[in-house]
This record gives C-alpha cells, sequence and structure tokens, in this order.
C-alpha cells in the first residue's frame, strides 16, 4: 500500500514516519511506498525498505494538493497545519493553512473519483472546545471553540464528515490531546510549556512556566499519538458510523501534578530548573482551553494510550528521546 | 440607521422587510435607508417612508459583497441561501453559495475596518445537528449534521462566532425552526411538505404527504421567525456572549399532530384533501432531522414565539396570509 503522509517534517510526522518504517506494513497490509510531504523538506530516511519520495510545496497554494493525491495513495495522514499561537496572530495565514489547505485537498481527492476513496486521517485539536466546560467534556458536546486555531479545525471536521457521508473519502478525524513531552526546540504553539517545563530541566537547561500550578490539561505522549493515528488509519470505520470525529484518550493532569510527576522520576534538582514567570498572552489564551474528558466513545472503538500516569509520560520520554538517560 | 437584507427576495425576507416597513424602526432607532439585495430581483415596496436601494446579484461571485457592504450599513441580515434538497444535489452549488458566499460577505465586512461593527443577523437552520438524537436536544449538544446543508450552515456558525470574537463584526446567528406554514408556492426544500399539507388544502387544493404521520418536527409561524430576527437584531449581544449560535424557540409536533389541529381550525373535509405518497428520498433526508429542542438559552435570551399551539401557527396563516378565510 501506498502511503501519503502530510505535514512529515512535525514531529508527529517524524514520528509516525519512523513507526510506519520500523513496523514495515499498516494494519495486515504491506507498505510498498511513502509520500513524505511538508513545507519545509521532510528528512528522507536513509535505510527505508520501501521507495520514500520526499515532496516540498506549501499545500495550500492552489493546484498543490492534485499532483499530491493522483497516485492515489491507499491512506493520507493528513497532519498539515499552521500552530494556535500562530493562527491567532495572522488571521489570514491561519485561514488560509488550516482551512482552506484542508478544503483543497479533500476536494482534489474528491475530484479523483472513479471509486477512489482513501482513508484520511486527519488531526484535529481539542481547541475545538471553548470554556466554559462541564468538568469532563462528553463525546456529545458542542464545540464553540475561542481561537481561530479551533474554529479551522473545527470546520475541517464538518468537512471531513461531510467528505466522507457523500463517498469521497474514508475520513476519520482524530482530537489528539496536547502531546507531552514534545522533543525537540519549542515550537510557536501556545501549549509549548506543558512540555518546556519537563524536557528542558531533565536536558539539565532552565524553562519558563507561564502560568499557575493549579492549571489543569489533558496530555498523552508522542509515543500515544502515534498509536492513535497508527489506529485511526487501520481501524474499521463504519464503527463510527458518520460521527467520525473523536476525542481521543488522555491523562488529565495539573501543572503542578506534573512537576509532582517530575520530582518522582527525576528528582528535586531536575524541577528545580522551573522557573516561575507568568504570561497574560499564553494565560489569557490557556484560560479557554479544556481540562479533562470522558473520551468512551475513543475507547470503545479501540483507541488507547501507552501510558497510565503522568510519571509514565516523563518515563516515555526519558525511553524513547534520551536513551534512558537525564541530567540530574 | 441603514439597514442591508441578503436574501430579500426569499419569504422570510420578504416578510422580515414589511415588517420593517411597517414599524420604521429597529428598536429605539429610526431606519432611515434600506437594501434589498437577492440574486433574483426582490420587489421594490411601493409605499416606503424611506429611501431603498435594490440591489440584484450572485453575492458568492467573488467582488460582490465589497460593494454591497461598501456603505457600512449598521445592521444586516443575512437570509441569502440555498435550501437543503438543492444543496444536497448539486455540491459545488451548495458549498459555493452557503459556505463561500458567508464568507466572503464576513471577509467583505472585515475588510472595512476602521472600526466597522455591524450587527450580522444570520439565518442557520436546525439542520446542524444530525440523528441520534436526544427526546429534546439541548443547548449543548454538538453538531453533527447528515446533509452537506447543514454542514454548511455548521460552518457559518463557526466563522461568525469566530469574526465576532476577532471583533470584525458583532454577529448573532439563530438556527430557525421549520417555518410553518410557509405561504406561496413549494420550493426545493425538502421540509417543504411540512407547509404543503396545511397551506393547499386551506386554498381548496390537494397536497401531498411523503412521510409517515409520526415523523416529529419542530416548527414555528413565519410571524415568529421575522419576530426572532428582530430580536437578534436589537438584543444585547454581550448577553450571549462567546456562544452567539442559537436555537431557537418553537413547537415540536408530529404530522398527525399538524393534521388534527388542521381538522380542528378548519374542518375535517380540509384535512381530506392531503393525500398520501410516500417518498423513500424525502423520508430519508427527515430521518436523520431533529424533533424538539430545549432552547432555554435562546428564551433566557429573550426570543419568544406568536403561537403556544400547533392551532395557533394555523390560524396566524389564515389571519396573515388568508385574509382570514379559508376554503372550507
Amino acid at each position: 500500500m501506498h502511503i501519503l503522509v502530510l505535514g512529515a517534517a512535525g514531529m508527529v510526522g517524524r514520528k509516525l514516519t519512523e513507526r510506519l518504517l520500523r513496523d514495515g506494513r499498516l494494519g495486515n497490509r504491506e507498505i510498498s511506498r511513502m509520500t513524505l510531504h511538508d513545507v519545509v523538506a521532510p528528512t528522507k530516511p536513509a535505510d527505508a525498505a520501501m521507495p520514500i519520495t520526499v515532496v516540498t510545496s506549501d499545500f495550500a497554494d492552489p493546484g498543490t494538493a492534485a499532483p499530491l493525491v493522483a497516485h492515489r495513495p491507499d491512506v493520507i495522514f493528513h497532519l498539515a497545519a499552521i500552530v494556535s499561537g500562530e493562527a491567532e496572530l495572522d488571521f489570514d495565514k491561519g485561514y488560509r493553512i488550516n482551512l482552506d489547505g484542508t478544503r483543497m485537498l479533500f476536494d482534489a481527492i474528491r475530484l479523483i473519483g472513479g471509486g477512489y476513496k482513501p482513508r484520511v486521517v486527519f488531526t484535529s485539536s481539542i481547541a475545538v472546545f471553548g470554556a466554559p466546560f462541564p468538568d469532563a467534556i462528553g463525546d456529545e458536546f458542542f464545540h464553540t471553540p475561542l481561537l481561530s486555531y479551533g474554529t479551522q479545525k473545527a470546520i475541517d471536521e464538518l468537512l471531513l464528515a461531510d467528505y466522507s457521508r457523500r463517498g469521497f473519502m474514508d475520513g476519520i478525524g482524530i482530537r489528539l490531546p496536547t502531546v507531552c513531552i514534545r522533543p525537540g526546540l519549542p515550537n510557536k504553539a501556545a501549549s509549548g510549556f506543558f512540555s518546556n517545563i519537563l524536557r528542558e530541566p531533565l536536558a539539565g537547561k532552565e524553562a519558563v512556566l507561564p502560568v499557575s500550578e493549579d492549571v489543569r490539561h489533558w496530555h498523552a505522549s508522542p509515543r500515544s499519538a502515534v498509536g492513535f493515528l497508527i489506529h485511526a488509519a487501520t481501524m474499521d470505520s463504519a464503527a463510527a458510523g458518520a460521527r467520525r470525529n473523536l476525542t481521543m484518550p488522555g491523562l488529565s493532569a495539573t501543572v503542578g501534578e506534573q512537576i509532582a510527576a517530575l520530582k518522582r522520576v527525576a528528582g528535586d534538582k531536575v524541577a528545580a530548573r522551573i522557573k516561575r514567570e507568568p504570561d497574560p498572552f499564553i494565560m489569557g489564551i490557556v484560560d479557554g482551553w479544556p481540562r479533562n474528558f470522558e473520551a468512551r466513545r475513543a475507547r470503545q472503538l479501540g483507541f488507547t494510550t501507552a501510558e497510565q500516569t503522568f510519571d509514565d509520560i516523563i518515563r516515555i520520554h526519558i525511553e524513547d528521546e534520551l536513551g534512558g538517560k537525564f541530567v540530574a
């Protein structure tokens, strides 16, 4: 089977690609070919067992999506987006990439026709929800985003469901928890600090905490996020019915609980590298974010996390990213 | 104040225009000017007390929206759309008119800038909801439309909320119940029969009932619909907070209850003009439609109906459309 990954240079895209190359198969089908796409050149894996094509373009430029899907990939992972902070600061860019880009991709698939109906796995976001919330957001709670980013993702979800209902594609949208601990450098996401305050201290560096310790949020490890993507690509989509956009399972934790877990796993000295510097802009954004979910439907449909506690999330990072070691 | 009505040639648009001309004011402000727009020429009222401009164009053509809002109308009623059946049969046209047209209008408003922030009253639809439903749909129930029409309206709602949140306009979206009894000729809406089976018999004509009598649906009279629009234009929008799209109050009734009301108000002979001809296409569409709502929030925000029973809905039609008389 042929797999196309849009947003392949991003953190989740790279992790997904690594996993697909390692497995050599998706579900019970062998991967015969992969296309990796991003606006910046994705790194071409050196030791791949199958042909890999790397494409660099802005997928929101008119005409860009058609050649990407012309080879009729069987599965399309659509992870391409600009992040919440950037979409909030640049209104036009946010709508162009996060809404128009996605719609042009779906239309390019639709216009191939002739029975072509790929599985499209789309990464949505819990930013489709906006405060005030119930204690734990249920699967039938409405979408009132408080950011342009969340608005764009909510619109993409609606398009995915309608294009699937009409038989143009076979889409599954997954609302990832905030991925924690994000490896690599900080990005422009307003949620970046949830990872920074763990990753940087584990690497012996200081990190800034811009919100108070009682901020509660919804997390999953990169390993879990990749697992969700794989399951979304291989599950029986008919089981989701017309409601093809799903809140993924995760862990609800306060910043204080994150820090307590860091102390347990890595010690007080590591946790002391967190510096408190309240930032009203970040606090304002995070204030409208969800804190906890039920995510029953996703669990019923077979989505599972790799971690049971926040300690696990930190251990997974040390295992997967740091070769088992951290700077004590 | 200057009022722009988009979709002014439609049934609700005409009723709204009549009411505004009759009142001469909106809330406590005098109407100094009106612009009536539609893709087919709206009738220019003969005896208006203020200047009325009639504009005919396809508002989804690029460049059409900007001149419509260039005069900075204080209130914009955006009622323009193609109906559910047509949007389902013509995918491209539905998205072009119901999504792109609305977005271009909102963008034209946004790009005026300089503090221009009109009240925009948008008619959404209960088609943003898709089965399965709870017995009565609450104000926080999610949007999983089962028609492209409902998808487009749900997307427009998200845009309205985001553009309002960012300060580009002051939008209120109202999900009208199915307007019953629609005067005039049948249109392409799949919901047309709810009115046909009452209006045609009252005019001495036969009407086709394409679904079974136990189909339950959510209704409001044209008089109530116009009342909702006026209230949405004059209410304190801050009271709605960030959740600017509201399910309007209405009456939940089965087709059997509609027919019973017709018998009570107009007699058995009139009701005998209804012919039962089941239509699987219409039945399939209606099957995914909502049956009943709580609509608590709208009532709290001051939206009220003109009718308490389905008998009232029929009497309002006889009063407002038939000069008090029907064909017994």
